[in-house]
């Protein structure tokens, strides 16, 4: 090992993990697809792939224990972890759990902590089949693993968006990014002064999109109800745009995202007003809505044409012509990820 | 919640997963096999079961960059996760690896962790497919989740051992935790006066049992050529006492493990000797070995007679004989687990 000493936030957090992965070669047969999307693929039978996918949870990283209680907690870390498999439009069936946890906490709290993982496997119908149970020196990391199944002839990867087809979203966005401001300000405000109650009032849905994030599991039911097999599909856990770029940099195409197309809830706007914030900006950078961003075939238009939870925001264009955001004017933009750099303190 | 506090160290580790997970149900007909024993068991296709298996390693606990030099660390978390496939006589073929680190390390440090994980891939022959890398406050904690596969008629739990089988251990014992002993003899030499050189000489097999632990994929391979299925298998993480208790709590039945059978290597014995440590005592508790212990039907005995790599160590009786490790005199006492219990400190 030479001297030389490269800082971690140099590296974007997914560029570091492609540079560290990037000499790895797949040899086994039934490894199909590795690292780069939101599931691993592995054949499991004839009609039939095993979809493999992981999240760490850190705590002080991504999750504050002072306004996420531990039982949300632990519904979330599940939630985040179905919501992988969704994207490649597979059913989750198992999950592993692996935590390790300081003297700080005690039983008690693991207790919650487990009531909540217990909750989201029976709402998701999945089934804790293993896991690990470890100190650390500081504070609470997560890490969860979940198998599912997609029929082979259903499975949805990053990269199969193709010119002229149709970006589509799922619900709303920027919700759980302002949930996450208002508990931020009630954190401050508590600190300062902690006499004084949170005031978490009209604030329920945005708080709920970030304390309790929910799978679509919905709407990989729906698609199969219309027969629509979308040709990429990724889950918003950065943020849209960092997202779109991910489909279209996997397909290699370029897009149009539409701003007045972006679904967004009204307590999310009135919320982002209040906080001197461009709604718009929350949908676009936000994290944590867990919904699902996918593109579609013209021809599949009308049959999620006036569904409530589909929402069509662009179009995909050839990879020369760039990912544009285009406001109401017409004016474009380049889209800017923003995403979440962890490393960058 | 109640204000009750129940500290973590109240319960080992074994103990507190069983009372955090003994509430959940398993509901999904693939899923065959839960928490509590070395991997999960999942349907796969007619003729094969998939196995999962997770650990997770946390800095300062399970181990001391003073000494462990990190791509060791990188192949030696790969390696206990073959072991676990290994224990269900199955093959791993994939894994993924999760790892949250602190800005202490440098994307050099990440590259050496990582070339350590590429050669136990290499070795084991298992392709990683996935993971997540993200910040944490402070250390090092790598997740890994091994993927493997098993033939239906092949597969192997910790519940199967029936009364008057054989119990058989591979390798040799102690040799991991010897290697430990010294690493850390010299480590607080090296603390008091940094111009001593660590003197290491002569301790290259146990310093290696502790670094560069192997999975015996080579015994699975062994156990097929010589068409022995063995009727319970565990590996070795925690220390032989503490395994054969698993095996036989997990089976109902009782043993006999007999003191002047144990497997030990010269270079164990001595370096105990060294450190007026019994080294039977260390091949019962010392943990890391990653060896296997497996029972067999008595009409396979001939099969592995004079194998090198497999020691019948005893018996297994009936369970209200009890589980007892009998001397040289034939003086039997009741074995005592000590495991590591990390939660105590």
């Amino acid at each position: 090992m030479s001297d030389k000493r490269t800082e971690l936030g140099t590296f974007g957090e997914f560029k570091l993990i492609e540079h560290l992965t990037d000499q790895f070669r797949i040899t086994n047969p039934s490894s199909l697809l590795g690292v780069g999307d939101d599931a691993a693929i592995i054949e499991r039978d004839e009609n039939t792939y095993s979809l493999i996918s992981t999240d760490m949870l850190v705590e002080g990283v991504h999750f504050n224990l002072m306004y996420m209680p531990l039982k949300h907690l632990g519904y979330k870390s599940v939630a985040v972890n179905v919501s992988d498999i969704c994207a490649m439009n597979g059913k989750a069936e198992q999950v592993v759990v692996s935590i390790a946890v300081s003297n700080r906490f005690s039983v008690e709290a693991l207790e919650e902590l487990y009531a909540g993982i217990k909750a989201a496997c029976e709402h998701y119908n999945v089934d804790l089949v293993g896991g690990d149970t470890t100190s650390s020196s500081s504070g609470l990391i997560i890490s969860i693993t979940a198998i599912g199944q997609v029929a082979k002839d259903k499975v949805v990867k990053r990269s199969g968006a193709k010119e002229n087809d149709l970006l589509v979203v799922t619900g709303d966005l920027g919700g759980a990014y302002m949930g996450l401001q208002v508990l931020e300000r009630e954190r401050l405000i508590f600190e300062e002064n902690p006499s004084i109650q949170p005031d978490l009032d009209g604030h329920d849905y945005i708080i709920q999109r970030q304390l309790k994030p929910e799978a679509r599991v919905d709407v990989i039911g729906y698609l199969k109800e219309l027969e629509v097999v979308p040709t990429s599909m990724i889950d918003i856990s950065d943020g849209l745009a960092s997202e779109v770029m991910h489909l279209c940099k996997n397909s290699k195409v370029g897009c149009h995202v539409y701003d007045e197309k972006l679904p967004i809830d009204g307590a999310t706007s009135m919320t982002a007003i209040d906080f001197n914030l461009d709604p718009n900006t929350c949908a676009l950078n936000g994290g944590e809505d867990y919904e699902l961003l996918f593109t579609i075939d013209q021809k599949d238009f009308d049959k999620i044409k006036g569904n409530p939870h589909m929402t069509v925001i662009g179009h995909i264009t050839h990879e020369s012509d760039g990912i544009y955001y285009v406001d109401k004017n017409g004016a474009a933009v380049e889209l800017q990820a923003q995403g979440w750099n962890h490393f960058d303190s």
